[in-house]
């Protein structure tokens, strides 16, 4: 099969990569998109020491299941349209993780793409069959790819209670800054996304949130301490994003500093937030609650799939998808 | 001015009522909307001794403030299309609720056409300026009309933290049960709406709510246990609907009865819900989060309004606006 292929600090697209080889309670699943995320850039620049297929935003058709077990359970699955979760959890009866269901919390799990497990961008992948979701028929392949990221960004409300006169600021105006802004929006809380790109914060506008244009980050020393807000979702993945984000999130108590000490004296909550539901990301783009069409920057047939990931490295470029 | 007025047990229409007369900090509104809701349908039928002109959800403008200090905080808001909070507070020093900010809640608040205070089926009304929020171009007047009881579902949000994970019932497919569930939709979770009139069902079927028909309360006698919920918002307004909601939200003890003990044994939590904050449902209709069109049943003149209340009350209206 054909497969975009990450070894030795280079990737390369191979044409006859061996079939993957499903085991028992995996589907065989042939993919038909995959997309880009800021992970695969970062993996191809040495991050997690991954070696092997790349690629976790995907949607594919189910083709085969294997193990007698998984057929009864999920055999309604086969010629499916599916998204899949991307943690492999160990489900071992001395895992603790697994025993408390924290399954994308696993010591052992395998995920697509980016630990142990070759991903998305080849002709065929193999996940658990409990990690599949059928696409229903409204969410089209494009905008399917998104649900993995959209997930993760739902996952801040699994995480947050955020009310809906809560005021929230998203730092960074980028892929993940605009899925977080239309996800906390719908809570009805007032949301503003400082960024520093005038086309990408009009993106984030058309959905009533509120913009503001930084051309630099020093700038921020001008935002007046009564705008401190409820929340702040760091999404610019910069160490100045995360300090900038602490001076602008109220205090419980009325006291802010630059420095980390912060955490303790304002008394910050920091919350992380990764892999999320895809039960609501699904029901949300079916909806058209999120839409996520704007946010494609190109489209690449899967030939070309090394160029596309070029095109995605370059500052400014939003979603890229590879059609397989 | 005219006025649609209950007094002694009596509904009139009265083409010469005396225009309010507003004290400082109130402003002079021009209605250019009102909504019957339930509760002035309840009100002519006696409920909460109230003697005055009717209504409390309306649009309208403002034509003078009353007084220095709200002529220069609130100038800007003459000649502005406003909705209006319906408490007015009594904010003196020794109100307990006023000084914790719990405004809505103070004993000696006077509630526009619901408690010692006219409402909004008149030429004229007046409320304290702090409670006017001006509306948006792209909100039309019978939209307006809807943040009131849109609010108040924003209140649901509010004291109740939803997961996007978790499932929800609403009980009752009237006005506030279709507000509700596309209020509760928003958050991501999974949505269930029981009634009892098949077209309402379908209104909120459009927004992704699965849906089911009860021809009598007696079926859910057959909703299956495994089928208890995290949240249930009862819209029906009857007792046995609240008695239904204990029977089908999941207990913390794997435990059901039927009766009002089950609050305790079952570690449920039961929270009122009356008006919200009139922000968040602002953004949502501005946003086309929330679309209130479908729920308008009829739309009457100022001078038939008493027949605009006749129809109201008949079943299966959803809501009737009287143009001024």
């Amino acid at each position: 099969m054909r497969a975009l292929v990450y070894t030795n600090n280079s990737l390369s697209f191979e044409q006859n990569h061996p079939n993957p080889a499903p085991i028992e309670g995996e589907a065989l699943i042939r993919v038909l998109q995959a997309g880009i995320c800021n992970t695969d850039l970062e993996i191809v620049r040495g991050y997690m020491d991954f070696q092997g297929i790349l690629g976790h935003e995907f949607v594919g058709i189910v083709e085969e299941i294997y193990g007698h077990q998984a057929q009864e359970r999920y055999g309604h699955l086969i010629g499916r349209r599916i998204v899949g979760e991307i943690n492999a959890a160990c489900h071992r009866p001395d895992c603790p993780a697994c025993q408390n269901n924290m399954l994308t919390h696993c010591p052992n799990r395998t995920t697509l793409g980016i630990v142990k497990r070759n991903g998305a961008f080849a002709d065929y992948l193999t996940l658990p069959v409990e990690n599949l979701h059928p696409v229903p028929d409204n969410i089209t392949d494009e905008e399917a790819v998104f649900v993995e990221p959209l997930a993760a960004n739902f996952e801040i409300l699994e995480q947050v209670y955020i009310h809906p006169t809560d005021r929230a600021i998203i730092l960074g105006d980028g892929k993940m800054g605009q899925l977080a802004a239309q996800v906390l929006a719908l809570t009805g809380c007032e949301v503003t996304m400082l960024g520093k790109h005038e086309e990408k914060l009009a993106l984030a506008a058309r959905h009533g949130i509120s913009t503001l244009l930084l051309k630099a980050m020093v700038e921020t020393q001008f935002i007046a301490p009564t705008s401190r807000v409820d929340l702040v979702v760091e999404c610019t993945g910069s160490p100045q994003g995360l300090e900038l984000a602490m001076r602008l999130v109220r205090p419980r108590a009325d006291k802010s500093t630059v420095h980390l000490v912060s955490i303790v004296i304002d008394e910050i909550r920091i919350q992380g937030s990764r892999c999320g539901p895809f039960a609501p990301a699904l029901r949300a783009l079916s909806t058209l609650r999120v839409d996520v069409r704007p946010l494609i920057s190109a489209r690449y047939t899967f030939d070309n799939a090394i160029e596309a990931f070029e095109f995605a490295s370059k500052s400014g470029v939003l979603k890229v998808l590879v059609r397989l």
